[in-house]
């Protein structure tokens, strides 16, 4: 805040060991930080040669960052990410897909998949398949009965996700989307429709978190691992 | 409100045209009339020959009449509706559906079925058909095909209209219940997510609302037969 | 989202039989979608020879698509719609009529307008008759009388329908419009207002659809004709 | 709160002037006051000989006042009022009208009705003219263009208030009631409906706030009364 | 709508007679109305020979008028109004006060001012006087007592009218503004606050709604001036 | 609805498949159901020798059904449970806990510890260890960090997900609870709270929803198993 | 919840240490406790020879605890609080002043009374001081100006904290109280009113928070100890 | 509002007085003020030889004001805020300390430390110590342990002052900030869960009002120094 503190970023306190303590590493959440803030804490990141998920990372704030930082960042406008350092070989098992209900949900899908791929982890993605037409679900049930989580994704009236709870036996995580309008601008329809969900064992996240999904994926995947003898 | 007006309730102003107006006669909506106010409703009527639908009458309402209404009075306490006076015969054309998402849905169905069996129509029950477990709609889908109006009744996150709303050519009227918890206490959610359907042409009424969901189709009912030719 | 799938888009999942299905093509909504969305739902329906009906496709959306997709495609500002391919003849009967409160909901109502033209229905259009000015609606009340289905659309306290509702036998559905300020911003007083209306039977949609209220009364067409013997 | 000030009661603090001060007397709001507080405040009016209006004072906490309270507190269910001492005479000019939408509405009516008599006016009552039915408000339009202030009363949709609004020039104050069910329950829909009214010159008291709207009127009563001169 | 209607407007059905029926001529809320529908108004009252009082005109949709009517039109930014026509001769009697909480309230309060001026009112204007610097109100105290309606304008906690109610026995109007951040964003807690007040006969309107305040105290004027005799 | 249907319960339309299809079997939610409805059900389990979970069972409804069906129902007051037919062993891996932070939210604790019960799981219980006494939680770390899946229960302000959230490797589920008063009434705020958990990872269900959790558990376990070489 | 947990309250984690760490010990809200958890925390701290606060104690709980733990219990219904143990002398240094706006808010106020009495504080009450009579407030701003703390009490629209803060410079603490009907239900316009205080320095606690507000005046009271050299 | 108001600015009432009246000066809350009121605001301010403290003072505000009253206001864009004039000496006892969550709320813990610094006190900023990395608030638990008075900053699910409140003896005030999305948008989560808090004497102020809390510092720091004998 003070001159001192914005350019040696005194103000920044790093949580360096979460990903020894809970196997997720820390996160940067861009959105309310300005770019002098979100500058240092990549360059931060930089010298201390430590890897780097930003969410909600806006195009105005890319766009305002200094281009030696954008040239080493992985920026995706859809997901609203940036990646910093390398990205790990991804495994495809346990089996983790990405339902969503309409192609206008791809950008919290796509931050989902960003932070999968962050943590080393492959997915499948079954777009479009929202229950108006339920023909495009029932195609893809027995695909979608093989995975070890499921997250839905979807807005409007998000139904989705109580159908896609009646169908399958892996962990269900639903996403609620801001997409609508009217009643349903914002997405907070869709978070309580899901929260609502007439279908068992359906948990949520915030509207539009696609990582919050991915990092409760990652739990359990974490935690399925544990349970498996060495190979 | 003045001892005269308690008494000889010059206070009621009853619009005994509408019938003739609008093809649908005017109900009473009891929940917030004094049992005062609503015995001199009913005198009124059976002084004048008229028959009455009265809704949102609760038990303890109907139990406070004198004991010459109650006794001329058809009280149905699951929809909480009173009827006075001769039902009509019941036409089974144009076909009416109503199909619920759970059994706790009964009252606003109930009071659905009473309304259309005041106004001279039947329906074909379909209950306990949510989502959760989509066969139990799917094998009534044929059925549900087949129908010219279908009033879907549900709660929680009301995922049911947008199923049927997808799948059948008949008009979709959603009635929101008040059956839920948590965020779904009182029915909004149901509201919303009906409101906010995916699926195209479903219409809303208000939470509980069987009677103006059967007054719309009385009102479909009433234009259909306006199509047809004299048999 | 990943390049593969922008390109060849296999996250559309088009339900291209809802018109065989509910007598409803699909129409895709486009608020949330990006222009590389949109314009390939365009080249998918074009290279397959289907119509198409865009609802709510912004100003800044359509001004972003190719200049070869924005040749062939019928837009309209006012209703922030877009059509692809030939409109079929309108009938005028079963008699559809669309009502507004005020000027201001023009933009739902030129919506609903369109959502028929492309269902091959044609509409009459009474504006402006708010019931601040009783004489205004009165003034049209035979020729709302006649109406199979009228449409009403209102901001701001949205007393309009009930006083319709009271007034014609016809279907009466209530689009609510996000018309008014402070308290009525958005449009939900407008919503709510309808939903509680004392007039029996009149439904409702969310807000500002003039699509769902056109596809409402179009399964309502449908019906009526299956009623009617040929000609 | 401690044994004195229970029992002496320094705790209430009666604005004695306001009468004076600004043409109203302090009335005293019982709801979530104890019987011992009533009842302190009742017998510290007898002491000093003035009157007193009790609003929203509910039949049990009527019922919990001593003996000898209750005989000389002029009572009254309906309006949930009590008064303490003796009405004035009556004055029918300015001309004041009670309009509501329907019976239902006849508490908070009621409650006006009674604050008006202890402020010294008459008032016209025109009972359940909802504008559903729209012949029973123009049967009455006549009368209602008469009057210097019309407070209208109406819950579920309140769409009263802008038909009046539009077709009388006297003064028009709304008072919404808490009359309705699902999202019109507790009367914030009608409170709203008639904040965002069509009709110009509408103001708006709280829900079910009778004695606020009558209070209203007997300041314009006032103020018309000082431009007349004297007979 | 049609091309028709947007050249020949046939979609305006102005209420002529508003004036001579209820005192008070239809004015135009123009924040939802497109360019060419303000123009078409304005060219129609024009031809006609009549006033306007153009409400919510914003800054953009004033500049994107035609310039000849912007040269006719007098156009206020700070109140958001603009006249067509003469201002008549202003009557200082009854005597009217706007009384603001702070500096912020300009906007709604000017807006009352030019709405009074075109019903032939004149007011006195007293800004700036919050309750947290009570001595500012107090001085004022005088001149308050003396006027026959005070329109208050307050955002933020709103307080003021409940103190004005309080020392004053004109009849108060409450006008809430969207001044305030945080939980205050809108004018909402004004709102309600103001409908709230335990100062008694404060009435309210909608939020920012300087117009319907202003339009409120000419139907007052209006009754005042019947009940005084020829001068 | 019919005396048939009330009788022969013929609208009660059972899952009975959703043990095979998703690993859960369908639980019977009893709040909004009547006496007959509940009864009717567990005759028909009784009849058919399905064992059956009912929750949100209230005292009353348990208190009105039949003697011979309280005698074989163990039901649980605190949990607001039933459960018919014999419970199976208990694994205790995968290890779940169930953390509390108040002793007031024992209600949904109870209901999770009985639905875990249900599907053969044990679960450790680690109550009131909130965080404003945060050595409460700290003392127990060990512990929580060996865990599979933590299921957190919290009212008020809900902190306490935030804090697991960030300690502990498992999978984290949040249970708002209706414990709280003022802003907090009802669990909205809890809820709230946790969906914006600044913790990765943490998903959430419905306010009071310890039988999501449970289940959502039970998917959980189900899949760590599948990845599990038989022993 | 087991057997176990219910009789030997293994799941009650006393927070023993905080009177140490933080100067306020640990107190017990007891709203949504069960008479058996109460009772057993009640025997805890007699065993241990502890003194005990207990806040939202109900009546109907406080009636259900066996006859010897409310021999002992120090019960005041009008706070809904009961003390175990002695009560310090109290001081009078700071001083602290309880304002209330009206009787209706005794609750909330006796309940920081308490508060301060179990912390060693006396206060000096001044009741029913609501801006609406402004008189009331201003007899007692020379002793209100010599406080060291303000808590001030209202519900309704909550005016008075903004007024009390432009008067006193000592610290102001709001304390919304639940008094209020129509928009004022449940106090969170009260609430919100005073965080949108437009007096500065005015902090808030959440509706009915007499306690809260009474511990965050003892913190202010440790402080300023603190600053104090020794007597 | 007249030409004569805009020019002379009567219409700013400046309550000169409060700094002797209640230790703190007015501030000017520019928000939603015209760059022609600021400019004349402080004008007024440099002809009187008065500082002048402007918060919520938006970078385009500042931009439009005339050079010349740019250039000798201090503007800080990270707080909003314009100073006008010198600054005190600052003091350092009581010692104050600013803790925050994230580095996102910078904007109004920047605000509240402009603001003590008008008011002549210095404070420790702790940032960026949100709970989920738990150890980042223990490392500083020692510090802030010894301060008078910790003033929390958080938005999301604003967990931080819970802890805090339960591991310092002094004053806590928290100010929640509007960072977050999905349903913690606005802030107003991260307001509820503070006002919930179930540490004790947490005291609250409204979304991103630093300002609020640093007057309430400042109101503190008077009546601790008014305890303190002269040095």
């Amino acid at each position: 805040m003070s001159e001192q503190s914005l350019d040696g970023h005194p103000d920044v306190t790093f949580d360096r060991n979460r990903g020894n303590r809970i196997g997720i590493e820390e996160a940067v959440l861009c959105q309310y930080k300005s770019a002098a803030q979100i500058s240092a804490i990549l360059r931060d990141a930089l010298t201390e040669g430590r890897r780097l998920l930003m969410t909600r990372l806006m195009d105005d704030q890319h766009a305002a960052l200094p281009e030696d930082l954008r040239g080493v960042l992985d920026y995706c406008a859809v997901s609203r990410t940036g990646i910093l350092g390398p990205l790990p070989a991804v495994a495809v098992s346990p089996r983790i897909a990405l339902a969503s209900a309409g192609t206008s949900d791809a950008g919290p899908m796509a931050e989902a998949l960003r932070t999968l791929s962050y943590g080393g982890m492959a997915a499948t993605e079954i777009s479009d398949v929202g229950v108006a037409g339920l023909w495009r679900l029932l195609a893809r049930e027995g695909e979608l009965r093989e995975m070890d989580v499921v997250i839905v994704f979807a807005g409007m009236d998000a139904a989705l996700p109580s159908v896609v709870g009646g169908l399958v036996p892996g962990v269900v995580i639903g996403v609620p989307t801001s997409v609508g309008y009217g009643v349903a601008t914002g997405g907070r329809v869709a978070l309580e429709s899901m929260l609502a969900s007439c279908a068992p064992g359906v948990t949520v996240v915030n509207i539009d978190n696609g990582y919050g999904a991915a990092t409760s994926a990652l739990r359990i995947v974490n935690m399925m691992r544990r349970m498996q003898p060495e190979k």
